[in-house]
């Protein structure tokens, strides 16, 4: 499935998309408009405020089924889609597959389709396989809005777009913005629609600092530059991204250990001060304190990090409503 | 508790109804007026339109707190009911209780009765026992309505009208029909269900076709044709209904293996031929393609198999509806 | 964290309470003035008729997210509060720390952060730990509303008070009132706060009845009488609470055993008949049926355990409203 994968997000577009451009599934932001892009952020802006509000709930789902398919356990994220979800008004259904409905002998598309007739709208899907979701929209399911929350290594593009707009309320604009990624590129679903949605909003520079061992062979051809050393790729940068030593996947010797990771590639005020005075401090969560990054920046001025929570609900409130819209309007096409 | 069980289902009509004939418990099939089964179609009907608006959503049990009591693990059969319930507009309450609550120590009765002391106005009770569900309508919890999700070998009634719905939608009426049950007829809670139905709707004949190993020995009694060969049981029937091979539950060598299962009892394209050309195929899944059903019957055009997913949520919904109006009167008589 | 738990309570009244004197968390009933364990029973009072309306929700909580942290699980309590919390029409996410989210090796406060920034109002705590509620409400998240369901040795306050509302519903007032307490003092969560509630309400005398090994050390200084004879105890007595006998937490030869425990402590007909003739009977479940009482008892007419699962959702839909109207108002302090 790897394999092909490229060619299969060639079609994403016509996937992702209805005949009149709307968001009908969210699987990727890899050729998505940037007017798209910009639509997300702006919607997900007016779902802010509803968290604010005495009443945190809108009609915008209302009578509409949403199901939680997590092929992969991954509380945090289901917890911020279930919410997302409730505060549209929808009804919630979790299912964790990885335990129950395939344990009779079920093949994968039965379960679906037989999710799908019980008029399902809505599946949120966390995968471990590179593409499930895709395939899930575009061979399975076509007819239920489809969102990817987490691919294999491949995507996690809501998790990319609530950084984007975590960015954007700091820093108003993308343009002459220089970004740095910082840390385990190469096992990172976030990283490659992180790059993405930069270079597509119009960010001026987006460096990558990691290892040469945790650096994708592939990466020149994002359109990046590539740091080693991390005081000269964090000199005079608006953003900095830390990702997450994701420990769990690593497999063999990569790194050295966490304290000699910490000593290079961790942040921490000294790193911390080759950056623009007012750059902010970015980080997906859950933070390993004292490996990636250090407390004193985490809970420092500089740091974003729970603004980046807050933003998730209102980004997954704004991707699930919209591709609702689009779903129900592809049916009528 | 299997011993007195004929007994106990000759007392059901009385516990399942109240004065006025409604329904306020739905335990068994058994007994029920055939004007009870075409009214709970009726209404089944009326939620099928449900299911296609935009907000699938009617009132009926607002306010009214539902729990899923399931001392068997069922995820597809728990989201259907969650599912109808939700529609409904209830609250729901998910307890597996074969993990829970009676860890420590707690009797049945008593976890049912605090159930009940919180002011729980439905349970929907899935058990591997026969007789559970109609043991706590008539004993433990009178006035909290009872819906049974599945009982031992007993009965699955909610399944066995979610098929009558399906046959109705497709033939209208059931005066004349033919009905074919093929498999596993011995350990399917479905079929006694099923039969019971058909015949108190008015279907012309129902046919089971089994090996001799899992045909009930009070088969004759039910008042069905039996075949042990499939060509001929097939022969111009209207309806077949494929049962499931459970074979988490075959004890034993009752059967050969599953290929040979398959090429003598499994139904293909060629078997299919010996039925009506408008003959419609059921199953209650989840499918063992390639041992009960060939794929291209499953998916071909005369399989109705996931209809009988969507009339699910239909059947649901109406016979939770039904019982707490018929609950709801019971306690002001 | 045990040791300086008196230190810190000294404090919990400021912590608990706004400016307006209005509950803003409720982790203890230690230090709470008598009039506002009133206004809990008055609230509580008028959540009794919810509980009998045809459509029991008020919509006090909705639009709040509130969210069941259970590091230690209990699903007869998490009910309670999450049937509690969907009758006030809040949305509730049900999280079993234990299990998920610290697994990534995110510290506890890191988890709880998170939690408030996705916009969550209230947390319902449960924890092995004594004074955990208390510090996630004093350092963690102020500004979330912290309900604590039971927290080591320490505490369960919304037990204790619906076991007050229970005792006022029979005897109308606590003046004049004598309450025994019998069983496993030492293990009891709810037995401190017990003491402490009747005390502040107005009760005559407390007497607590239990072996040497199960009476704490500092039982003299809590103001209540100490039998080791249970007839002796439950002479002439109003209220007689059993406990639960906790099993799971003796450590060692505390006790003789279970049938020798019945004998002296476990409460039949006859001990019973020591007790006024019109004395009320309590246990906050789950019921060891003959080991700490005989079922001829629990089920008899002086028993009003059924009564106390009742008000426990009355008294918890109270706390929660009240709490949350105080957090509410604390914010615009």
């Amino acid at each position: 499935m790897e394999a092909n994968l490229d060619m299969q997000m060639n079609k994403a577009l016509s996937v992702q998309l209805n005949q009149q451009g709307q968001l009908k599934h969210f699987l990727t932001i890899d050729e998505l408009p940037r007017t798209l892009l910009e639509e997300i952020l702006d919607t997900a802006d007016s779902f802010i405020e509803v968290g604010q509000r005495s009443i945190k709930k809108v009609p915008l789902l209302r009578g509409k089924t949403v199901v939680n398919l997590f092929f992969e356990a991954s509380t945090r994220t289901r917890t911020t889609f279930e919410l997302a979800a409730k505060r549209l008004s929808a009804d919630v259904i979790n299912l964790d597959i990885s335990t129950s409905a395939t344990s009779k002998g079920e093949s994968l598309s039965d379960t679906l389709q037989n999710l799908e007739a019980m008029a399902s709208d809505m599946f949120i899907v966390r995968h471990a396989q590179s593409g499930a979701p895709h395939f899930i929209a575009s061979q399975v399911c076509p007819e239920v809005a489809i969102i990817n929350a987490g691919d294999g290594r491949h995507a996690h593009p809501t998790q990319a777009m609530l950084d984007m707009l975590t960015i954007r309320q700091r820093k108003q604009k993308f343009e002459g913005l220089v970004v740095a990624i910082v840390g385990d590129i190469l096992h990172s679903r976030v990283a490659r629609s992180q790059i993405r949605a930069l270079r597509m909003l119009g960010a001026a520079e987006v460096r990558i600092i990691a290892p040469n061992t945790l650096i994708p062979c592939d990466a020149e051809s994002l359109g990046v530059s590539i740091y080693r050393d991390m005081r000269n790729g964090l000199k005079d940068v608006d953003v900095i991204i830390m990702l997450r030593l994701q420990r769990e996947r690593m497999e063999g010797a990569l790194l050295p250990s966490e304290g000699e990771f910490f000593r290079v590639y961790g942040l921490d005020e000294e790193k911390l001060a080759y950056a623009k005075p007012d750059a902010i401090v970015m980080h997906p969560g859950p933070i390993n304190r004292g490996v990636e990054i250090a407390s004193e920046v985490a809970d420092g001025p500089q740091s974003v990090i729970l603004n980046q929570v807050t933003n998730g609900i209102a980004v997954r409130m704004a991707v699930m409503s919209m591709a609702m819209t689009g779903q129900i309007a592809a049916k009528s096409e």
